[in-house]
């Protein structure tokens, strides 16, 4: 398996350097990068006896044709953020490709057709949003999105155009759910938990759902040196308890996780009390409940220390998504695959959004997460062990096989 | 006193018109504005029956003999900051200068001189650094801040040539302390206490000393969503502990005050644990010894609350300034001017740094502190009540006959 291991690490370095930057992976939805990486994979996916299809926003679909009508996806998507690992969702469309060519290899056809889906914009790093890729495959393309524009002012719309579709048939191009036996992503981990049980793979349980809030603290600036402690309204001293107390309450919480990235005080000078601190949280669990309360929880407990202060607090709701669990008949077969390999099963949520959050509207989802080095993506620092890929390899084999002996056929 | 304490306000005024910006006061170092209020304040000197001269560096001082060679001074300055207000430095100046208006006009000559001191540079907006005007007269200039620059690339050396002065011959411009009797400067508080008090003026017992202080916590960036709670170096949550221990600290040891002012997260985004939080300090106290032991703890608790979570801390010291305290006998005599004046004694220390911290290099200084609205300073909201200026004049008129009357003539 070694050996077909190296071929997919080769092609993850390949890909790597199919970018819009001399000396940075950057790969935005429609660009030249973009339609290199198609045409690349493309070549790979008829090497592997697929026959390739590109739909209207520049999704790659390889179609590996069965004995039947039925249809497994694997997939994940070919676009990165800014100076990206080479990893992120490409090794996912590699090792499904690499499953079909071994396939391929021993002239083997299976009861089911195989599509290979490589998603042209997952990241958003071009229009901001997410899932833009799979939203159009699934048939949940929001035309709206259309007018959206990049940094430069060229809207979706013509970004759509200029890469070969039709911008006003997204809405209509989702790919239908009929005779779909489900949808099985690769993907790096991008967190260490794997690492930490020195697991090379595991199983996703959920996509988790995200509430993204804006906090405003706002205080009584003043002079450090002559507004004595009693009397201040500090605004960064009741964004720093608020911290604390994120921190404190994602850790009573289990399975959550809640972060606050951002800071910013106003003035900002070394000799003025901060009279305003502006702050984004960040939280995240794989039960939409357990995140709506916890959400409320800190709602509360930032008015409540702002109030204590004699500060006001502002709370800004950015975004709410909801989790998406993954199938539990299609993630018992994947771990069965996963025993089959020798390895012990191992269940975590997913803390980072995938395609498969998408697809899932279309069909019964299940995810395979491959170990990264401590849990880093979205940095050239992402890497993966050869020997990881090799087993995530063997697993989605033995799914196959699985999915093979489970199929009921007419 | 009110029709004195009226011309004070309408000089304000005029001096608040003075300006290099068309919709706000800022009025730095060597400027047209400085050279138009030097003019201005000369002329006033003149018309109470001062001889007016102008140093090396562009400190104006006025002049009225008394009938010893002993002498008296009186002053603060009349540069500002950016988008000043109207009585930070400039109110202390009109007063003394008012005083002696007021002795001009009843004709009175006292047994010693009084030397009406408005230094041209407290605030160090033009070339960042402070007491470049008091330091000269003090006899206490560093020859090498000649060498800073301005934002526009002009030296000192070049600035103090074009505003008429001899670079060269600073360091002994200073008027030396022969005959001195004392430095009594009159300021607007700049804070909230003398407003919490309902006390109009009050006696600085001390300059606060200061410590600086730029802190760097490192800890670990990742992916908000995908890693645990449990394995995270959040460097921002370090950061907030110590926010909230420097505001503890500070609260627990009398007199002091300590202030987190800028902060700032690396990456800084809503999506990412925070790997890198610097923020800065301030630490003032009117005894040195407090100051630094306050300091150490912070110091070492720093590096504790770093420990406990997995990241580093970096302390670097920026500036240290020590506590300057007024004299106990002048300030007396101050004290009983303001009890003369029918007013209760409040004496308080000065968080922020003033002209009287380098002339009490040259002779004994003493301060009066002016009530200021919510302690709002270098600000346009920066205001003074009519009748607290009344209230400074004729405190010190009468600190002006307690002194005649304390002299021992030879």
């Amino acid at each position: 398996m070694q050996e077909v291991a190296s071929t997919v690490m080769e092609r993850c370095e390949q890909l790597g350097d199919v970018s819009e930057e001399a000396d940075a992976l950057t790969r935005p939805y429609g660009s030249q990068a973009m339609r290199e990486a198609n045409e690349l994979v493309s070549g790979w996916m008829q090497g592997a006896g697929m026959s390739v299809s590109q739909d209207g926003i520049g999704n790659l679909v390889g179609l590996y044709r069965g004995t039947s009508d039925k249809t497994l996806v694997l997939g994940s998507h070919l676009d990165t953020v800014r100076d990206a690992g080479k990893y992120d969702g490409i090794l996912g469309v590699l090792v499904a490709l690499t499953c079909v060519q071994r396939l391929h290899d021993r002239g083997e056809r299976l009861p089911f057709s195989i599509e290979v889906a490589a998603f042209a914009d997952e990241e958003g790093l071009r229009f901001g949003t997410t899932y833009l890729g799979s939203s159009v495959y699934a048939g949940a393309f929001d035309a709206e999105h259309l007018n959206l524009r990049d940094q430069d002012g060229v809207t979706l719309r013509e970004a759509v155009r200029a890469f070969g579709g039709d911008p006003d048939a997204l809405e209509q191009e989702g790919r239908g759910s009929g005779n779909l036996l489900g949808y099985c992503e690769i993907h790096i981990e991008q967190g260490p938990v794997l690492e930490e049980h020195d697991l090379p793979v595991g199983i996703v349980t959920a996509i988790n759902g995200q509430s993204r809030v804006g906090l405003v603290f706002d205080g009584k600036a003043g002079h450090a040196g002559t507004v004595p402690m009693e009397g201040r309204q500090d605004a960064l001293c009741a964004a720093a308890e608020f911290v604390l107390e994120v921190e404190r309450a994602a850790r009573a919480e289990s399975g959550s996780v809640a972060t606050v990235g951002e800071v910013a005080t106003l003035p900002g000078a070394a000799n003025v009390i901060p009279g305003r601190t502006e702050l984004s949280m960040d939280v995240r669990h794989p039960d939409d409940e357990v995140r709506e309360r916890l959400r409320d929880h800190l709602k509360t407990r930032a008015q409540e220390i702002a109030s204590s202060r004699g500060c006001d607090c502002e709370w800004r709701l950015r975004q709410e998504t909801p989790a998406v669990r993954t199938d539990p008949d299609l993630s018992a077969v994947l771990a069965r695959a996963v025993e089959d390999s020798g390895m012990a099963v191992h269940r975590l949520p997913s803390g980072a959004g995938h395609d498969a959050a998408q697809v899932a509207g279309l069909t019964p989802v299940a995810m395979l997460f491959v170990r990264c080095k401590e849990g880093i993506s979205h940095n050239p620092a992402e890497s993966v062990a050869q020997e990881d890929v090799g087993v995530a390899l063997e697993t989605m084999g033995r799914f196959l096989e699985r999915v093979k002996e489970g199929l009921t056929l007419p």
